[in-house]
């Protein structure tokens, strides 16, 4: 198989930014063999007013006007139900974006993992409406005592915290967002045991490109790699991978594509977290699957599957241009941006890659 | 307490390098408030003859002459037992280092631990001779296929290796060098679990000051705190901690101090493995006892087990001078080296120690 249609691609996960480093990145979506992307909130200061949304979006339709974007909000106590019924009603955002407090990149302003009660009106209006819940599923780290939550255990200790919210919400459409452990796999697995259509699926996972490569020893002295949740043992990768293979419609792709500049990935304390892999989306997933012999599986992993969770519609989209997957061998730049302001390492640089991505009108 | 005669202090794991790096540090051991060092031949090309041993003793000793210096030699198939005698009989070195290949900095000559036994009669001439075998106690990662190792049980993975030497040489001294697992201080501690007195010990532990600080949540995104074997989780510091305050005599300060460029830790890949903690080494360590409330037994961990493992005598030393350890504040510099051709960012950079050291003649 040398060439393959993924049709419509689609990111359910992605870092765009603001400023000069929005505009370097956003139109890199297509570049990458996306044509769907799902927008993380987490600007300085968060996205969490209709009208930030809304002018957040048209920003980025400008500096891409072939991409669908697909907006949220920012979990945090600005929100009210009101606002996110009459959100919903606008059509301006497709979810809430969930960050533990202090757990990755601009997550100060978020919520305690450990009670999201005082968020449970929130949960029901976006039931009602259908939107989506995406969770960063890490318990903040907490040392020294008895209980110890760290990087390598955070997003297992979360786990009981989104049974509880299914449990509780059993309509509720909840996402696990780049989730890089076995025991995540499972819980999500586990979760849906019993559903019997993909149309009732109410709690799925997003796997990102980079968490099928790195395990621990890949970040450990290389910060280009270091992104949160870190990426974990060896046994926890090929779950992920078997999991992104599987066909099983709860897990799908989502980057979680998040460039810093490289001024702030080369530092020797305070390496920002995050690994920029927009540019080059498709091609690294789709190496994966061939070395896996799935390629067969990789249009349900990278469109059916979260297009269809979404409940994006053919009219949704702002082009319904196909991405064409075919077999061509491609450098990963070292850097990218070296005319603009902003320089960029992205994922695997200086590697070669077997896939290419073009467009069919 | 407010001040502590520490006597005759020693640090039986230190690299000083080479070059103008070694001029840089190899003076900071006396800052630090150290009396004796054990020094690492991982030079390139190591320290592999009685010449250059000897050489690089005399220099050492040039840079900084009262400091005592214990020498050692790399393992790898370069030595022969009758290099061992020879060298031991000159009193050239106190022991053999041995590096798994590839594990850290400078060994890629190093040793396959899965299999010692090419090296078995250069064990049985350092036992003949009461040479010590210091051990980086860590299997090579390898991944993919069950059998995984990462570098979180990278050192646990080795212990059974130390049982196997020890078992295959009951007289040989051995070291498991920076130990930083709960997993490696049981072992050391049911090796001893018979031993009567301190001079029958033949398998010790050293720890050092990063170790009693750090986790892995400290060098995610921390490259100043990266180093080989990496820090582990809260339950192996909490052992390690244990282990040093404990009295027993066969857990005793190595500070693996390894000075690296500032640029080779600031980068976003292929960051260099080691922590610098040599011109604060007592103060690094007296903190961690102070909150421990075991000030009383930082002597034997910083001076009495250590001098009296490797057998260090009164004519040996350089200098008899003692270290007195008193409560005075002090900042760690942000870097060290400033007026030099190498930077080097210290341990803790930036932050306040509670103690510091000065010399009685």
């Amino acid at each position: 198989m040398d060439e393959i249609n993924l049709g419509v691609t689609c990111d359910m996960h992605v870092h765009v930014r603001d400023g000069a480093m929005c505009e370097l990145v956003t139109p890199t979506i297509r570049e990458g063999g996306i044509s769907v992307v799902y927008i993380m909130p987490n600007l300085q200061p968060p996205v969490t007013t209709l009208e930030r949304a809304i002018e957040y979006k048209q920003k980025l339709q400008k500096l891409a006007p072939e991409t669908t974007f697909l907006m949220s909000f920012y979990l945090c106590k600005d929100l009210s139900p009101e606002l996110i019924h009459e959100a919903a009603r606008k059509d301006a955002i497709q979810g809430v974006k969930c960050y533990p407090a202090g757990v990755t990149t601009n997550s100060s302003a978020g919520v305690d993992p450990n009670d999201f009660s005082d968020f449970y009106p929130i949960f029901r209006a976006m039931e009602e409406e259908n939107l989506i819940l995406n969770l960063h599923g890490e318990k903040p780290s907490v040392g020294e005592e008895g209980n110890d939550i760290h990087v390598l255990n955070a997003e297992e200790s979360f786990l009981p915290a989104l049974r509880k919210l299914h449990a509780d919400f059993p309509n509720l459409k909840i996402i696990l967002e780049h989730c890089t452990t076995a025991a995540a796999i499972e819980t999500v697995r586990d979760i849906n045991k019993n559903v019997a259509q993909p149309a009732d699926i109410r709690v799925a996972a997003t796997i990102t490109a980079h968490h099928l490569y790195l395990t621990i020893d890949d970040w450990a002295g290389n910060p280009i790699n270091f992104c949160k949740p870190v990426a974990k043992l060896p046994k926890d990768k090929r779950a992920l991978v078997a999991a992104a293979i599987s066909g099983e419609p709860y897990f799908f792709f989502g980057s979680d594509s998040a460039p810093h500049p490289l001024c702030n990935k080369a530092r020797h304390v305070g390496v920002c977290a995050g690994v920029y892999s927009q540019s080059l989306a498709i091609p690294y997933v789709a190496e994966i699957f061939d070395t896996q012999d799935s390629l067969d599986k990789l249009k349900c992993f990278v469109s059916d599957f979260g297009l269809s969770f979404y409940g994006v519609k053919k009219s949704d989209l702002k082009s319904l241009d196909e991405v064409i997957l075919f077999r061509k061998e491609q450098h990963v730049p070292e850097t990218i941006g070296d005319g603009s302001d902003i320089v960029i390492a992205p994922f695997k640089a200086g590697d070669t890659l077997k896939w290419s991505t073009k467009w069919a009108k």
